[in-house]
């Protein structure tokens, strides 16, 4: 990606082709080969898969249809972590408000912020395991929770019928494009944010402001603010110069 | 407005159920399982199934999964007409914009339309079977045509993908869809966030991260990331407390 001190350069980049759909332990094969097909319908073709139980399979193939070669180049990774390399934002999906941690918004509103990033960089959408969804660990890996508005009383939509509709809204999202204004400076890779919260944290800790023997609400508090904030990469050099001033301080004060 | 368990409620009739879904000729009972399930999760309810190769089938009940009920009370038809009766609108579906002699629209325009119609009467949105989409005298009993916008290269959505986007739609076309994010947590004070902004200031200066003399760029590009942020209070409070550690850390060192 070509850089001027932070300052981003866009190119003309199909959106959607920086759009990453990453399917965390999915257990139907199936439904691989249907989300690959809902992705092709919409000009997405990224396709990511985190320790599936069972791929490749007959029956990923046959419900993938015309959309093999989306199938065909599918990378199987062995942690979501792996999956987000790269990542400027990870959407995590949900049909549950459960996690109040996070950023929350419909999938609607998730698309155009989505679309606007994967106007430069690689975003990711995130969906969990058809039973259980996104466990903790996983859940902590994105920055904004996105939410399908559905029936109260049961809102258990299948995972390819939860793929088509994101990557409906993605395509929906594209013609009315404000992003060029927006995407001024260079976002923070995912590895960068966390490296900054991993500094937060020993800093905090060698000062005495954190007891990690008490750590109370601290660090998901501050994870929560960091994945809202939704960082600059030339922010992330600030506060990590900051932060690397304050432990210079401490090391003299010792 | 009156309010039942925190939504709103616009008046007594709910218009999804008077939406009713018809597949034409579906071949796969996967589909219809399928179609079940998508509806039952935006709070549809009614489903017509016209001449269904196999119908009911195993492959029906597993996909519908926790949407059995709307299987089970589907009415099954000998003819689209028979399907249609008492309705005063039928929406035909297609991915694909063959039929220029009615009226088309986009599934969301259509979605807004037919809603608007079923708050007093009942209205059809008619899909066709999965190879050969409608034929002609099914189209010509459908007053308006929808289409969801798909990549030209590969526009063949699976039919319960194609349900799911389209009772999508109706649902994200009533009136009190869009949910707010619940303000789960006090948001910051403009005034708090000007005061966090002036201790940073305060606390970068006096460790020597800050030359007042020599600024750069450093606070305008601070000012801005705390815009971004939205900062809750209690997280202005956790970065006083922190900055605060830090003022104690340089009196130390002095």
């Amino acid at each position: 990606m070509p850089r001027s001190k932070g300052r981003i350069v866009v190119n003309n980049i199909d959106p959607l082709k920086n759009i990453r759909v990453v399917l965390t332990r999915p257990s139907h094969p199936g439904n691989i080969g249907a989300a690959a097909r809902a992705l092709k319908t919409m000009g997405l073709s990224t396709l990511y898969l985190v320790n599936p139980r069972t791929f490749p399979h007959a029956d990923a193939d046959a419900r993938a249809s015309g959309a093999l070669d989306v199938l065909r180049h599918a990378r199987v990774c062995d942690s979501l972590a792996a999956a987000l390399g790269g990542c400027v934002l990870a959407v995590a999906t949900s049909s549950r408000r459960r996690d109040l941690r996070h950023e929350m918004m419909t999938a609607r509103e998730a698309a155009r912020v989505a679309l606007a990033q994967a106007a430069s960089h690689p975003v990711a959408i995130v969906f969990g395991n058809e039973t259980s969804g996104l466990n903790g660990d996983e859940a902590r890996l994105c920055q904004l929770w996105a939410d399908i508005p559905a029936n109260p009383e049961y809102a258990s939509l299948n995972l390819a019928g939860a793929v088509q509709v994101f990557a409906y809204e993605l395509r929906m999202a594209q013609p009315d494009s404000t992003w060029r204004q927006q995407q001024e400076f260079e976002p923070a890779s995912l590895e960068q944010v966390e490296q900054l919260y991993r500094h937060f944290e020993k800093t905090m800790t060698q000062i005495g402001f954190l007891d990690p023997a008490n750590p109370k609400r601290l660090l998901p508090r501050l994870r929560r603010l960091l994945a809202r904030a939704r960082l600059e990469a030339e922010e992330i050099n600030i506060l990590r110069g900051f932060l690397k001033a304050v432990d210079k301080l401490a090391r003299k004060a010792r």
